[in-house]
C-alpha cells in the first residue's frame, strides 16, 4: 500500500510538449464506486493491466494499492465499467526535481488536460511551471471517477475543459 | 476469470466432520458492495491473502476474478470494511467425485453452518449427501456478502441458522 499525496493543476499552454520524456496510452475502466473509495482497471499501452483500490476522503491523500493483473481480464471487467471508459496519453514531464504527469484526454474528454505532481508529503514544496494554470487539487470534477461517471461532463468540456487548449 | 457455478445448502448434522479431508481458517471482508458485484479480501490460515471481484446478477453463475495480493495489504484494506469481517472454518469432504466445502461460521455468525459445491456446468448433476439439508441457492441471506452488510442478521441466526445445529 502506498499513500498518495497529490496536487493537479490545468494545463493552458502546450510548453510542455518538447520537455516529456515519455508518453504512454492509458484506458481505464471504475469497477466499483463509492463514496470515499473505488476499484479500477486500468491498461497501459494495450501490453500491462493494473487493478487499482483507492480508499480515503482526502483528495491530497488517499490509500492505493495497485496490483498487476493479465491484460484479458482488465478487457473483460472493462465491459462490467460503471459509467464511461477513460482513454487518455499519459507524458511525463521532469521539472524541478519532481515528474509531473500532463494526461490529455482523447474520446468523450477531448480537449481536456490536466496535469498531476506526487508529493513526499503535504508540505512538500512544488513551484508550478509556467505552463500550468488553476491548481484543481480537490476539486472533484477533474477526478477520473467523477469523469467517468458523472453526466455534467459534456457541459464541463465545452466550457472549463476548453480553455485548457 | 472463472465462471463460478455452485449450489448451496445447509448443513443439518455433524455427519460430514470424519470425511473432511482438509481444514482451513478463512477470514474475509468486503471492500465495495453493488447491486450486482463486489469486491472482497480474503485471508487464509493467516498467511495468504487474495482480492476477489464478483461480477454478475445470477447467484448460480458469476464472474470471478481472484488475485493473491500481500498479507499486510489484505489486512489494510479490512479496516476499510463494509458492515462487519465474516470469520469462518472451512472443510473440505469429498462427496460423488465432487468437493463439498462445508463453512463453520465463528464469531458474530457463530451457529451458521453452510455447503458448496462448484459444479462444472449449470446442469451438472449433484446428488446431496444426507447431512446436506435445505437448498439455499441464490437465497441472498446467505450470502457472505449480505451476511457481511445487512442488519437483520441476528434474527437469522436465532431462527433459520440454529436449525443446522
Amino acid at each position: 500500500m502506498a499513500k498518495e499525496i497529490e496536487r493537479k493543476f490545468l494545463v493552458r499552454s502546450q510548453d510542455w510538449r518538447d520537455k516529456a520524456i515519455s508518453e504512454a496510452s492509458l484506458i481505464q475502466a471504475y469497477i466499483a464506486v463509492d463514496e470515499n473509495r473505488n476499484v479500477r482497471v486500468r491498461v497501459k499501452d494495450g501490453t500491462k493491466a493494473f487493478l487499482t483500490i483507492k480508499i480515503g476522503h482526502s483528495a491530497l491523500v488517499r490509500d492505493e494499492f495497485e496490483y498487476e493483473i493479465p491484460v484479458s481480464d482488465a478487457e473483460e471487467l472493462g465491459r462490467a465499467a460503471i459509467g464511461i471508459i477513460i482513454e487518455k496519453k499519459r507524458y511525463r514531464v521532469p521539472h524541478d526535481g519532481k515528474i509531473i504527469e500532463v494526461d490529455v484526454y482523447e474520446g468523450f474528454y477531448s480537449g481536456l488536460v490536466v496535469a498531476e505532481v506526487e508529493l513526499s508529503s503535504e508540505d512538500d514544496a512544488f513551484n508550478p511551471p509556467p505552463w500550468l494554470g488553476e491548481e484543481v487539487t480537490g476539486d472533484r470534477r477533474y477526478s477520473n471517477m467523477i469523469l467517468a461517471t458523472q453526466d455534467l461532463a459534456p457541459e464541463l468540456i465545452n466550457g472549463v475543459f476548453h480553455q485548457a487548449l
